[in-house]
């Protein structure tokens, strides 16, 4: 399993957002659908073994996360449009402590970060880790934030987190996905 | 400088489409938007040395195409709505065979890959190509097309390229591109 959480500190967290103005009115949603296409789509397939985990802090009901399963996935296509629109559905939806299916593939609830690091021991994406072509097993969960740095108490969190670099330039955390995915594609092929 | 040119087989000609339903009326004008956003997109900052041709063959009025360049690029934000604009107003232009400037950084003439080929020499993206790591040098220009496979007229005029992989996977061509420009900024690093 291939995992991904994405922090989205301003992110709304209700449905009540416009699909034209995810930039602005829903809080940078637009980043978090861009890191839902790269972590599931291939040329004409999903990548059925990835998971994206969407933390989302904004107004008017943080913290809640949203989950995007490849094995399950099911109605999304690549535009950001699509993703946007998925996780409205979800967001509707009334939401408590266990995750809730909102359409297929697509789960909602209510906590953030601290809850799913219970769950979960991610590497944190940094540009001064450790460059994955060096590691020798590569992770399997990866914690990036939005265009915003990790605030305060979430550096406080995750400060034991391994970090590992994808290379010498600062990326988008979309591209970042592809890469590490690039490098996960071609440690599988190597392996075969 | 750094190019990429990416075939867009439907994306349509005129500026007339909704920036609500780029990937159905645009002609999956949606996939030449993420194009946009990986060829140029740094954590806050933009690729000044990268350029981006969009062919689009799509109705009422092909051939166009449409010129994206660093160096001189304005009001491009990386939602696929902000390139969508851009490309609306580009089309907006009445054209002919000179690049005309619609915004900063934004060119549209009429015309399509053979007037390219003249002017550039890429190499074609394809998962059959040489592994981009196993390079001694790379190429600047890079050649890939959209959702479509190569035409037949296209893969006529572009046989001869040399052909180069990103790896085991077949990607999206805006995935390809991030994958491609990681590559670069190792090189680039490594040699300072």
């Amino acid at each position: 399993m291939k995992q991904f959480i994405v922090i989205g500190h301003l992110a709304r967290t209700d449905g009540d957002f416009s699909l034209n103005d995810m930039p602005g009115g829903a809080g940078r949603m637009d980043v978090l659908c861009r890191c839902i296409n790269s972590s599931f789509f291939l040329s004409h397939d999903l990548r059925r073994d990835a998971e994206c985990y969407l933390v989302l802090l904004g107004e008017p009901d943080p913290k809640k996360t949203i989950l995007f399963r490849g094995d399950s996935l099911r109605y999304l296509s690549p535009d950001e449009r699509s993703a946007g629109s998925l996780i409205k559905k979800a967001l509707a939806l009334p939401c408590d402590e266990e995750f809730r299916e909102s359409t297929p593939g697509v789960f909602v609830r209510r906590g953030g970060l601290e809850e799913l690091l219970t769950e979960c021991t991610p590497v944190l994406l940094d540009e001064g880790g450790t460059d994955i072509r060096d590691m020798e097993e590569l992770p399997s969960a990866y914690l990036l934030s939005d265009h915003h740095n990790f605030s305060e108490s979430e550096t406080a969190i995750t400060n034991h987190l391994p970090r590992v670099s994808v290379g010498p330039t600062v990326l988008h955390a979309d591209h970042t996905i592809t890469v590490v995915l690039n490098e996960m594609d071609r440690r599988e092929k190597s392996s075969e």
